[in-house]
């Protein structure tokens, strides 16, 4: 039988998310949930539901597993422990400060309704959480390095529409090759936040804007610019959508580590991954962890879990016999 | 309390066991077990016992979990099962096209004693398969790549060695250059076994031995190097000594996919190792699952389990709490 699933909130990530599911015999999309008007929002899916999110619990019974495609600032905080009460549910909550609190709070809704919830899925966190965890486990004594990009930053994008006279802009986050190089050798270097990341926008301007104001606030932006070695190009509009209305994004994890009984032996374990669309590779990992909530539950489990507590066996379709006979 | 480990054989891979304790504070070496002669054998580590194999009964419940450090060829087959019996174990077997037989061996046995068996650890079975399994489960259209190497490759080295004339002689696997760039461009190539990897060797000749007729021999050999670009080169056993006495290995795993509702996304996981020495990178990969089976024992399960079965954070010496506050 099918995993039915339940997209909560239909922008690019429940668009991948309904995407991902095509892509997977074993998922069947029952309901999209929506803020709006539902009869204002088409799916691409011929056989689901379109409702508003105060129906959704007329659904409690034909959905398996909800997927959360809020925002982590304001929608999942609430959302997740929410729905955790009828539903079993997935999100891509990615404030790593908050995460500790966020586990909690959806724990303790999770464990008393039996349901399971898998928090911070996708790659950062998410894939990128699994590598740093195995890498430690690995090497227990060495460095830890993550770079993100080359991709396109939303919040830093957003940071820059902020500014007077700026009608639009794209913000490019990109890793320093000197850097990667750097860790690749070895020598386990230390880096300012400088040394790490360059960061590169493309920027329209309002009719009769101030470039030169508008490029000095972008680079001394504190937190979001400040720190960065940053480029500022300003282009027409025509171009930002003809050349980057794409969301590519990606980046590397790297453990570099030592072993031998005088630690005379060097080892480097890296992780990269090279993403044409963020939502829809964050989508796709969403979707294999709503397959290991829905084995789960059915196994009696329940509460808020987190990848570091999923076996990997759980994220495929095959069976464990399959899985040694052909990955192994 | 400390995991207790036994190590059973000492060659390379128990002498990397037994470092990689070292560096694991909640590890702890109780005693090495050897075919040999137990007083012609010492160990590193000051407080372990060095045993005869025919003594290890002696030791079941003064070891929590037993790393059987044997071949796969015909040490391991026999003897994981049979110590599944009275320890839980841990082995690193390799043979992948007998996984399943194996499995099954010592599942029935472990099971049958309430002992855990976690079989094929290491980076490749291991750490390569955990990277085919996520990248198959999150793009599930899509091309898998393995390449190995720079490495030494033993079971090429070994086949050189018994050849007349040769008397010694080191091997290298290299993957090729355009062939992984022709992955990572994300064309999805099909090769043939000679566009991704070439084998180089390094041979040292008896006294007297015709080197053209061994050069033929090596580079027409079956399955060993005749379907691969081959080259031999001659050197004295002292450049042998200084220059090729390591055991590098590593390599990369590449799953190319795509996404969206018309596939019109690619994406690139790809997953690499540079390692100085295969024994102890694949010996750090067996402590840290040695520690996930003795907490699964402790939680009351039993039975043969993969790298597939194991949830990440039993890796891990950290707490679930540590681990999300500073991993995730």
């Amino acid at each position: 039988m099918s995993t039915r699933i339940g997209i909560m909130g239909y922008g690019n990530l429940g668009r991948g998310v309904e995407c991902a599911i095509k892509q997977n015999d074993d998922m069947e999309l029952a309901a999209v949930f929506t803020r709006r008007d539902p009869s204002t929002v088409s799916v691409l899916t011929d056989t689901a539901a379109v409702c508003h999110v105060d129906d959704v619990m007329a659904w409690k019974d034909k959905i398996d597993v909800m997927i959360l495609c809020g925002g982590s600032a304001t929608d999942l905080p609430e959302q997740t422990k929410l729905y955790a009460k009828d539903f079993n549910v997935i999100d891509s909550f990615d404030t790593h400060a908050r995460i500790p609190e966020h586990f909690g709070n959806v724990d303790a809704v999770a464990k008393a309704n039996s349901h399971v919830a898998i928090i911070s899925v996708g790659w950062d966190p998410g894939m990128f959480s699994l590598n740093r965890l195995y890498g430690n486990a690995i090497l227990p004594e060495g460095c830890d390095y993550t770079f993100w990009g080359k991709g396109v930053s939303q919040g830093h994008s957003d940071a820059i529409r902020r500014i007077d006279g700026v009608k639009n802009a794209k913000q490019y986050t990109i890793p320093i090759d000197a850097a990667l190089e750097a860790v690749r050798s070895g020598s386990n270097p230390e880096f300012t936040t400088r040394q790490k990341h360059t960061r590169e926008c493309f920027v329209v301007l309002e009719e009769g804007a101030d470039a030169a104001k508008v490029e000095e606030e972008i680079k001394t932006m504190p937190n979001y610019f400040a720190d960065y070695d940053t480029t500022v190009h300003f282009i027409s509009e025509d171009e930002l959508l003809a050349n980057h209305s794409g969301i590519p994004h990606g980046g590397f994890v790297l453990r570099s580590g030592v072993t031998g009984w005088n630690k005379e032996h060097n080892h480097l374990i890296e992780y990269s991954l090279k993403l044409d669309s963020n939502p829809e590779f964050t989508s796709s990992v969403l979707i294999a962890y709503a397959r290991a909530a829905h084995r789960l539950q059915k196994e009696g489990q329940s509460g808020c879990k987190t990848v570091f507590d999923i076996a990997p066996a759980y994220l495929s379709a095959k069976s464990g016999e399959e899985l040694r006979a052909t990955m192994l």
